[in-house]
């Protein structure tokens, strides 16, 4: 039995925010799992959760499979420990039929931190609902940050859409490529600058790697800009020997100073609340919905649609009326 | 100048749907540039064409990247215009900067069935709203079956949950996979069988096919099923040689017989009108919540958001009410 199976019974929410800032990982654990869950309590919880958000540092992380993501959250994570600086890792998979969803970059790192109390990892998988995850991300997000720790790292597989919307929440995201991805450059230039801040080419050591980089350098060069504009930096690295990953980390805390001085981490801020308040009225109308079409007059509705009396705009009308 | 660029100038809606439901091919595409765009005129589109729906077989066709989903759909088109139906595809390509966005099999079949006027082809790509894509299409495929074609095509590429969306709207659903899938096959059990009707192994001349066939049909074979169950045909094809291409026809309408026969038809429309309903006023909060910082009173709420006097739960209510 793990200790989730039968954890305290701490009596009310208050108890369990109190536990979960004294580090008590098991209150932590549980207060993820409710809004894994959705939990009716929610509201109660973020209530007295968010006054105490605004510390931690969030950072994105993703880039193609195979790119060594993992690795260097890994190894992101043992620079900042020196720093004495307390680390969340959130692993985020949307899985899909065709992507499997298994992270198994979290097996490694559980092991090399697994008795470190300044290192917490949790992964977090889609459970089929539409916006749901990265909604979800983002309160687990807050929450690691009332939690206390410094950095909130959130790693995705960058693949589709929910992707992009949970590296909204990161204030510095870090787009990792290898020395293969640079055919596949080309085509995603829009998006890829859209959303880095920082680019790391892992696994450096590999031919055509000074090949990627000078794409890079060269897209970053062509974006607009100003004299306040952030160049996007893009770093070397071979994680696995642990190699440019101190660099890397110096141009996060350069773009988080840049992000300060530019103003323009007020403007994230405000960004994420206003997609926040938004999430949390999409989940409120997706639980009407659930409920509209089992009573009688939402069944009443059904049939017409179905006997194409009235059409969907209209019965839309009917139903939230 | 393409013509869509200076169309002929309908003056009313009515005038714009004769002219789609006449055959004109302007007509249609203006009709679904405006689904698209989300024009204003929508729900008095819908409430005129819904009516005339619901003769059309939607098919969705999806599959991992390479598994020759556009060579085999083209060959779909050429048998079904041998018996003289009408064809349509859409295809929908949710891109992200990983995946780049380019639909290249359009071109093909723009090129072999360009001066057909039974067959139109469209493809449909993100426009980054989230839920938006797969409400869009569900309007494009409503339109095609107003527009009086008999068959309507959906091509994604089957990775993500957009896609997974969006197949929910086809009657049956044809998984396109190749030899190479083979050891993917196992991560991405459940969720194949939740979406596929029919599955086709191309390519099917390589080494391995017999034995992802084998996979297949065991896979099948344990899923829970009785006397009643729809059992999933796998069909072996070779789509660029024309192999077996029939045959798949004869599993499609197979599964559509089933599909009547056994109530799931009825079930399939109310699901997806229930759906259809719910992203009509999913898009509606959307366009409210896009204005409702904009206020004077949105501003307010904001800046205490920000300041972390109220939090996200409350502002959600005070925004909404």
């Amino acid at each position: 039995m793990t200790p989730e199976e039968n954890p305290p019974a701490w009596k009310s929410i208050d108890e369990l925010l109190s536990a979960m800032r004294a580090g008590n990982r098991l209150a932590l654990a549980r207060l993820i799992s409710k809004i894994e869950n959705r939990d009716r309590d929610l509201p109660e919880i973020m209530k007295k959760l968010y006054p105490l958000t605004g510390h931690a540092r969030v950072l994105g992380v993703t880039g193609p499979p195979g790119a060594g993501k993992s690795t260097l959250v890994d190894r992101l994570i043992a620079h900042l420990r020196l720093l004495k600086k307390r680390v969340a890792v959130v692993a985020v998979d949307p899985s899909s039929p065709f992507s499997g969803g298994a992270i198994l970059g979290d097996r490694i790192r559980m092991q090399s931190h697994h008795l470190d109390p300044g290192v917490y990892i949790r992964s977090l998988a889609s459970r089929g609902k539409h916006g749901g995850l990265s909604h979800a991300t983002k309160e687990v997000v807050l929450t690691l940050d009332a939690a206390g720790f410094d950095y909130v790292l959130v790693e995705t597989a960058g693949v589709g859409q929910t992707e992009l919307d949970i590296l909204k929440l990161a204030q510095t995201v870090v787009v990792v490529l290898v020395p293969e991805s640079g055919d596949s450059i080309q085509v995603m230039k829009a998006g890829l600058m859209e959303i880095a801040d920082v680019f790391a080419v892992n696994k450096s050591d590999r031919p055509e790697a000074d090949k990627l980089v000078r794409e890079l350098l060269t897209m970053v060069g062509m974006a607009d800009h100003d004299e306040k504009s952030w160049l996007n930096p893009v770093l070397k690295t071979e994680a696995h020997r642990d190699v440019g990953v101190a660099e890397l980390l110096v141009a996060v805390e350069s773009h988080q100073s840049h992000l300060t001085a530019s103003g323009k981490r007020d403007a994230k801020l405000r960004d994420f609340l206003q997609e926040e308040v938004g999430d949390i009225l999409t989940e409120r109308l997706n639980e009407t919905l659930k409920n509209a079409f089992q009573t009688a007059s939402g069944q009443a509705v059904l049939e017409q649609l179905v006997k194409r009396e009235i059409d969907p705009y209209f019965a839309a009308q009917l139903i939230s009326t």
